[in-house]
């Protein structure tokens, strides 16, 4: 916790920021578990300055949850007395400083998705407190802490992947029978996640033509035989979360069309792994992705319904840079060096099935480092 | 769906609003949840007018898990062509209409948390698509939508609660045994709720000491013997949440100490039960509990540091009229007849022990209908 604090008061300080305010109430902010490790339902401010001890304001009920060595608390008794404890805080703070908080601008907000935060009412209220400071976006701030990881951090990605494959292989895969829910499976996921740390995100098992939508959430059907399984599912482990998707065949022999789609996602994704490494363009690596499945005959127009990879940390899809094609407003970035993504292009036969795979690299300066090890040969459960 | 839909329409028409516009994109809204009944991980928009089929704006990975019986789905294939799509929908709004939007006032944002929803981006991005309507807080609206229940809502709270209590009597207690961690338990209890729904919340699993923390989280800490073991858990069936908090003494023969605190929150409960009907103010019944714990000899102000109970429903803490007491700026409101609250009083000593019991109960016009059971006497595991 208290690199952390140090790591950021060094992206303070390079980028000439003042403070940089965490503000959460009913609403949701993933870093206030990033600096506090722990979830406030209260509203509760996190205020760190290039220098000293930071300062976090919350409620009496949660303030004995926060680590009193790393941060000065102040605790409130009611709701009625938070607007003058934050007035006195922002009211410390020397005039004209710069101060960040997590909005992006208007102009922005369609493609800075993951920096607007805070909500209106806080961002109107925060900016309100003290008119002689100078309100920042804290986009740059949060992408130099975020998107490239720490040895720590990279770590905990190693062993947040290590963990899904475990419980996948040990638990999941032969516990799975024709006739199970959807649901069933995801109940049994959560809670080998849970065992191991937490759940990265609300897992997608999607039985038959279901694996068709990528994004489907598991319901009531029932798993069916001869038909596909695609699972996609996480590990959160000290906050780091892992993101990896097998499909496979329930029943035997898979049928000649199933099989050659999931060897073009599999090759296709092979040549991902072959082109990434840090300073490569991440549209080089969509279009290695998507020359693939022409080779193999595929209209991945069509077919291949979303983007090869995206940053993976603190959130399942995270700040950073992943591997998208370029357009016109949002030129293509190189890959960042000890930065963690997925690799995950699939095909989608809408009404009949779909195939995934998805893996989770850590880029490096010559290459990869592989955390997940999706099968090449489709698996028969 | 439809029903939902028509309530919603007839809402809108009793508070002459035009329109409401719920917006998410990696923010998170509950109401998007609430309409669509799935999450949604790009950015989406939901415009529901007074009359005629309501309209969806969607990402075509998305886009095809919409009921589109219900709603006109509209695709946007990349992030590029949202604004546009967006600035044409709103352009279609006749001039001067009155727009409800998911924020609140900048002077009320520490009091309607729940309402401030939209980011302060996505605000000032919608806001902006048309200059020529008025935009206006969804609070009214939200209100009369989500803090009295419909017959099937409660149907929902009934049966979330009536789970919760199935899968806590037959799973949960007897497999706890001292020596397990609080975070096994918590994977033990999601996965039990997975199965028959979803989670409501994060449980809270506190053994010995951190049960005076009300609202510690499961960690790695082993349950202890001969000590408390408070459990706060829900289930999540049909958008209606649960939320039910036991409190064990693990072990034989709890301490006198320990025995006499229950009994007073059970006591305290009982008075907030016999209070509890539509109609009545919600102060006075908090005053019942704090002067139960007073007759037993608990200096309450110190002990009991949170408010006796808050709204349930789509969210855990929902948006209606909970529990509390009154104070200077928030004048205390009347129960609403079909509304569903908690009654959780607790008592905590700090590095000691705590205890809490919470029901779920319908307020009815003539006084409650209690949708869980907390035992009155200490169970012992």
């Amino acid at each position: 916790m208290k690199e952390k604090i140090e790591r950021i008061q060094n992206v303070l300080r390079e980028q000439e920021i003042d403070g940089w305010a965490v503000f959460c109430h009913h609403s949701y902010d993933i870093h206030l578990k990033y600096l506090l490790e722990n979830w406030f339902s209260g509203p509760t401010l996190v205020l760190i300055t290039q220098e000293g001890k930071p300062k976090v304001i919350a409620s009496r009920m949660e303030a004995m949850m926060i680590n009193s060595e790393i941060y000065d608390v102040i605790e409130y008794k009611k709701g009625s007395e938070l607007q003058e404890l934050l007035e006195n805080q922002f009211n410390s703070i020397p005039k004209e400083s710069k101060i960040a908080l997590n909005f992006v601008e208007e102009d922005e907000v369609f493609k800075k998705l993951n920096y607007d935060i805070l909500t209106s009412g806080s961002f109107k209220a925060l900016t309100s407190l003290n008119k002689e400071l100078e309100y920042v976006s804290a986009k740059n701030l949060i992408f130099d802490i975020r998107a490239v990881k720490t040895k720590k951090e990279i770590e905990n990605h190693q062993e947040a992947a290590r963990l899904a494959e475990e419980l996948m292989e040990e638990v999941v895969e032969p516990s799975i029978k024709p006739g199970m829910r959807e649901k069933e499976i995801n109940a049994l996921i959560e809670y080998e996640c849970n065992k191991r740390g937490g759940v990265a995100f609300e897992a997608i098992v999607a039985s038959g033509p279901n694996a068709a939508i990528p994004h489907h959430t598991a319901g009531e059907k029932k798993i069916e035989e001869n038909a596909v399984l695609l699972i996609d599912y996480g590990v959160a482990y000290n906050l780091a979360n892992s993101d990896i998707t097998h499909t496979y065949w329930i029943g035997k022999n898979p049928p000649e069309k199933i099989l050659q789609a999931y060897e073009a996602v599999d090759k296709a994704k092979e040549a991902a792994f072959n082109k990434i490494k840090a300073g490569v363009l991440s549209s080089d690596v969509e279009d290695v992705v998507r020359d693939k499945f022409e080779e193999f005959g595929y209209d991945h127009e069509k077919l291949f319904i979303h983007s090869t990879g995206h940053s993976l940390g603190l959130e399942t899809h995270d700040i950073g840079i992943g591997i998208s094609k370029a357009s016109p407003d949002r030129p293509s970035k190189q890959l960042l060096e000890n930065s963690v993504i997925t690799v995950e292009p699939g095909l989608y036969f809408p009404g009949e099935f779909g195939i995934r795979l998805e893996d989770d690299v850590v880029v490096r300066k010559d290459g990869i480092t592989r955390l997940s090890f999706t099968p090449s040969e489709m698996k028969c459960l």
